[in-house]
């Protein structure tokens, strides 16, 4: 039977992530999106174990003291993680998990399973990057020029990951990724008895 | 600026490794062929330097010695390598070369190139594998035996290529390679200075 994998999709904010993963997640039913634990309330409409596992601040601490979190983090005093069993189990399935996820928890992610597929998502170019920041509106000069300042600092962590793609078209980039999809599950390391697959008798 | 690649597309004998290159290349024009020489003389309409290198012994032999070959063979008494120069000039370029070659010429390659990528071709199964051998023509039973059982020992050495492409339909397998070559093409590895790529200064 083949192993499936854990694929990391990541960049800084305003590469695009999110509109990418969305689009890969319509286009490919069979990729299962890995769902984060947190600490936050649910809001109206977000269902348990579909768009988070909603779990108290105990249970949360108690998880990462068993090192049960492929990685987490603190976003405006709610607590955010990966669980690593979820991610495992529809692994040891043969299925490909899909997380969409900041530079910061990915390089986290790559410390401790280095055996996960790491794609960045990197802006077709800064003044993109800007434009995309800006048109999310609502954030000052001040805060768009953090975020922007913050971006350049992550963009330098592209040579930590496996693949880069850029994502001028969200299509192509969706392609790319599936090609890159399509070309992990055809690695000989991920399958055993790959003769046995094709009725060959091995030994 | 990107770097290129050795692609070794490899396999029994049987396994359609001749037609799926020509298909390849037929559909990827910027895909380079790897030339290799031969001690063998042209047959009518055969281009020096297109479709072989022709060499004489004298030559062949002082390549062998400078170590100017990735790999080399004897059969039938004519000689046949893969001359280092020409495939590490074209990567040098930011091409890709496509290397058609079978089991043992791929490890030699592995042995002494391992940065290059490896695709072994599967049959479907042993039984079509037998048929396309029978197809052939022209060939004994015991011709047909040994070639079988030549295959069954080399398709044990799958685990050392990076990935494999079962031949089931000509064109899914030439869709898979593609992929494979778009992937690679997008590993972080083979690019220097990738930011630069999308006018992003480091530093």
């Amino acid at each position: 039977m083949s192993k499936g994998f854990l694929l990391v999709v990541s960049g800084p904010s305003g590469c695009g992530k999110g509109t990418i993963c969305k689009e890969l997640l319509r286009r490919n039913k069979d990729l299962i999106f890995s769902v984060s634990a947190t600490t936050r309330k649910p809001r109206i409409g977000e269902v348990d174990g579909k768009n988070y596992f909603f779990i108290d601040k105990e249970k949360f601490d108690s998880m990462v003291a068993r090192g049960e979190f492929l990685e987490y983090a603190n976003v405006h005093n709610n607590s955010y993680g990966t669980p690593k069993k979820f991610v495992i189990d529809n692994i040891g399935k043969g299925e490909i998990v899909l997380l969409e996820i900041d530079v910061q928890g990915a390089l986290q992610i790559k410390s401790v399973y280095p055996e996960a597929v790491f794609i960045f998502i990197l802006p077709p170019s800064m003044e993109e990057l800007k434009n995309r920041i800006i048109k999310r509106g609502t954030e000052t000069k001040k805060d768009i020029d953090i975020r922007l300042k913050n971006a350049l600092k992550e963009l330098k962590f592209v040579d930590e990951y496996d693949y880069f793609v850029i994502n001028d078209k969200v299509s192509d980039a969706v392609e790319n990724i599936e090609a890159i999809i399509t070309a992990e599950r055809l690695k000989v390391k991920r399958h055993k008895n790959l003769l046995k697959k094709i009725n060959i008798q091995e030994g």
